[in-house]
């Protein structure tokens, strides 16, 4: 399959390594290609650009459009903060009936710890997304969980944990629910409701850095029990 | 020992007969007592209080002054978004220097489903109720589980599951981790932090009222996992 992912820090080099290593064509999308690989520092949990593609040749590189292009899947794996202008110049007409996937949360640390989220409570980032982009279905998943454990939900209690699917139509839910469980190994996934539900996803990160501080690893989820 | 229990809908119920079926001795305090009483109608969870009285006599009604001034300990079980002036009728006098166990949501109905908070982000109501009254010793905790399950979690999964305390006071939050683990028989309490850790605790009820929903019960709760 032809993926796109927007975005070429820490969840993207993530994302986009594991999706090349199940043999799908990924494409990764940035705002300026040579200024990218150019940058010699590399933000939380990513290598510099450079670096990540010698050691990554299968990943194609390009504009935040060329990748918007090229998947049949996108996903956003932007600064949640930076996520629109960077939707914008990708470009509707790339976005439009496919699949995107939001991962994106909109902490905000400019006044320091606790962060605070940019969007919360009577809005959220994938709402704004799918306003933004009517045509696109946009599903929120995955941004309750450290980047590693997207792709490899059993490095924690051994894969015995949820994550949430939210978004408006149905079909696009049940395509990110089937990635999750056969590339990715999710064995639960719930579906929180329409993409409103995305508030509570988004959220619920301001418990997530605080469990991260109380269990002094951001290697940690949540099993819902009844 | 002496509880004062403000408040008294569902959890308010539920908090003070489980205190008075261990010996304390409990009251329950309201705006107006006998207003209180002469309610046909009763809140989520909750029976109207005259028949709720005659079949609880060991806990005593009174004002939220009398029940604030009766307790050795409080606890805050209003509605959130009333909890601020309740507080200020229970009279800060009667609140310095007392643990207060905030255990209430500022869930916001006014616009339907899903609900927003009233307070959230930058801020949470267990840090106002600390600011407007800094002599008492404010702990979040609870607020993130169905009432019958704050004081029974063995309810849900053999009580195999979380529960969070948030305040600025260590020896506070140990005296409610101790009546949480001794008294209701929570198995594990994480400490989240000072007091603004509590936006986190609040702000999950956002993700929970949509996981009740998906889930069709507010039997549950979660096990953070690592």
């Amino acid at each position: 399959m032809q993926v796109g992912v927007l975005g070429t820090g820490g969840v993207g080099q993530t994302l986009a390594a594991k999706f090349a290593s199940l043999d799908h064509e990924v494409m990764m999308g940035t705002r300026d290609v040579q200024a990218a690989l150019a940058r010699t520092e590399a933000g939380y949990g990513a290598v510099p650009l450079a670096e990540w593609q010698a050691k990554n040749p299968e990943v194609k590189l390009g504009t935040f459009a060329e990748a918007a292009a090229h998947g049949e899947i996108l996903v956003n794996a932007t600064a949640g903060m930076a996520s629109l202008d960077a939707l914008e110049m990708a470009g509707a007409k790339h976005l439009a009936g496919k699949v995107l996937i939001d991962l994106a949360n909109t902490l905000d640390f400019s006044k320091g710890f606790p962060p605070t989220l940019s969007i919360a409570n009577t809005d959220s980032l994938a709402e704004q997304i799918q306003r933004a982009f009517p045509e696109a279905k946009v599903v929120k998943t995955l941004n309750t969980v450290h980047m590693q454990v997207m792709v490899e939900p059993s490095l924690i209690a051994g894969g015995d944990h949820h994550v949430f699917v939210s978004g408006n139509d149905a079909g696009a839910k049940a395509e990110v629910t089937k990635i999750l469980k056969e590339w990715f190994g999710w064995r639960e996934v719930i579906d929180l409701g329409d993409i409103t539900s995305a508030r509570g996803a988004e959220m619920y990160l301001a418990l997530w850095v605080r469990l991260m501080g109380s269990l002094g690893t951001p290697m940690l989820n949540f099993k819902i029990v009844r």
